[in-house]
């Protein structure tokens, strides 16, 4: 199964892709994609659109997780994300991939096995299960790839649950 | 010139569509793009999107003008109500159409003349200055054809002062 995913953003998306097949990690593409924040928001939501639209055709991707937004400030800032985060979303829709979507906790849950680890653990864990070199860069891309591990594990979870006749919450 | 209005959502997305000519308005059409609360949250976002796009492709529109958000309190509805004004947008963009983003004060001054105004008194005007015989119902589409206004008025002063050289802010 290869699986994108995807740590939402107006001026960096960051976007992490795994094939993850017989409990093994391949890492097949991570980065961004960014806009500036000189320009009309319209235009920054097109792009934004349109990369993960691109990548999502290029990569031939199977599912689709998503990290949850959390603010507690500013909500000016929340909104602005958040309506990137709706034509990220889309983008997925309109090419029929299913999106799944985690919290942090769930995600640090998900790939260090502790809800409130530490980000250089997540990363030491992102970057170990996929054998890089170095921890991604910017932290954008290290989560995105941190979702997408935590997205194969849930999914995997999922379904040794269903074949003993549990179910995943 | 004609101009869709929206007020923006994820429940009730409100359009409002007019066409301002020789300082007159005419109502097109006015109503709501509405999604079920139990719907996935997919779903609803892409049924935004094709409703939006649907209203620009019928109604051959000029101009769109869409109300900013403002939350103090709640940022998980803001959260929700901003990646669906976020796909409202795309919609416009996919399009070709410009859009121009009004904030409620501006709206209340751009209909009413006075930032401050009493919901009773914006809707009182929208419905005296389209001719309507009644309130549109729900407060959603009213608010619409208020932004539709608004910027029907906001162009034609820019466009007034440009020809005597000065620039509307």
């Amino acid at each position: 199964m290869i699986i994108l995913g995807i740590d939402p953003g107006i001026a960096i998306v960051g976007y992490g892709i795994i094939e993850y097949k017989n409990n093994k990690f391949r890492v097949i593409d991570y980065g961004a994609v960014t806009t500036p924040a000189h320009m009309d928001m319209l235009k920054r939501l097109e792009l934004v659109y349109k990369g993960i639209d691109l990548l999502i055709k290029n990569y031939n991707i199977d599912e689709v997780g998503i990290e949850e937004l959390f603010f507690n400030k500013n909500v000016k800032t929340a909104i602005t994300v958040a309506q990137a985060r709706g034509v990220t979303m889309l983008a997925c829709a309109h090419n029929d991939k299913p999106v799944y979507e985690y919290t942090p906790l769930q995600v640090k849950q998900g790939v260090v096995g502790y809800g409130r680890a530490q980000k250089a653990q997540v990363q030491q864990m992102v970057t170990s299960f996929l054998n890089l070199k170095q921890v991604p860069k910017p932290d954008d891309v290290a989560d995105a790839l941190a979702v997408a591990i935590c997205h194969a594990h849930a999914n995997k979870l999922e379904k040794t649950l269903k074949n003993i006749g549990g179910r995943y919450v």
